[in-house]
């Protein structure tokens, strides 16, 4: 499928929708999710246009594991979690709400059963406070 | 903590433990999930001992996604599926069975629900040729 470049990730890259942001380099871009599976949820997506992670070049998808495992250490120290959980939703059909590929890295507590994706949204301030502990370990 | 090197995975590695091969190259090694959430489920994990994304190399999270992201497209022509489920489990707390870093790669059809994790094992005759089928389009 073409590339959609109005969806909310493509808005967010452009500087056009807001985010918490909480680390950028040159292929990717991290930031809280708005409604978020966990205290702590944060998204790790590609700077290039690219629907899901099939359509993502090697190189992209190279840059966003990188930077996925560094926010899994900074989210497990920052938050004290025993479990992160990652997911990755290629298609409608996995559940994927966002057609612009994404990495989820989600703190998991023994027990605990994660929120609804994309479900309840979170006040702006309680993201940024989140995001400020996860730089710190950064 | 300290790498299990007793865990099955290891074993499979060692190849003192049997598995259902699809691929294998110098960093990475693909086989099937021998109890299957969905028909095609499998398996990339890194050579190096490693018990998370956290505790692995860059490289080897690197040549990971790599392969994770070539079994997708090659998933998702065998099989003919729309969606295309990566999940990547770091600790007990969140799900991870084998002390061993593993991504795993789940064909996702819309309405369908993911079988349990971990929970009914498939014959291997099955496995061997649904790897066929996959193996035909790497």
């Amino acid at each position: 499928m073409a590339y959609d470049s109005n969806n909310i990730f493509a808005k967010i890259l452009r500087g056009e929708a807001p985010c918490v942001r909480v680390y950028e380099d040159e292929h990717t871009l991290v930031f809280m999710d708005l409604m978020p599976q966990a205290d702590g949820h944060l998204l790790v997506i590609p700077k290039e246009p690219a629907e899901t992670l099939l359509d993502v070049s090697e190189e992209g998808a190279q840059a966003c594991i990188r930077v996925t495992r560094r926010m899994a250490i900074a989210v497990k120290k920052a938050l004290g979690v025993e479990g992160i959980h990652i997911a990755q939703l290629n298609g409608v059909a996995a559940g994927q709400t966002v057609p612009h590929c994404h990495f989820h890295v989600i703190p998991h507590e023994k027990g605990v059963v994660l929120r609804m994706h994309a479900a309840e949204p979170v006040a702006r301030e309680e993201l940024e406070a989140m995001a400020e502990r996860i730089r710190a370990y950064l």
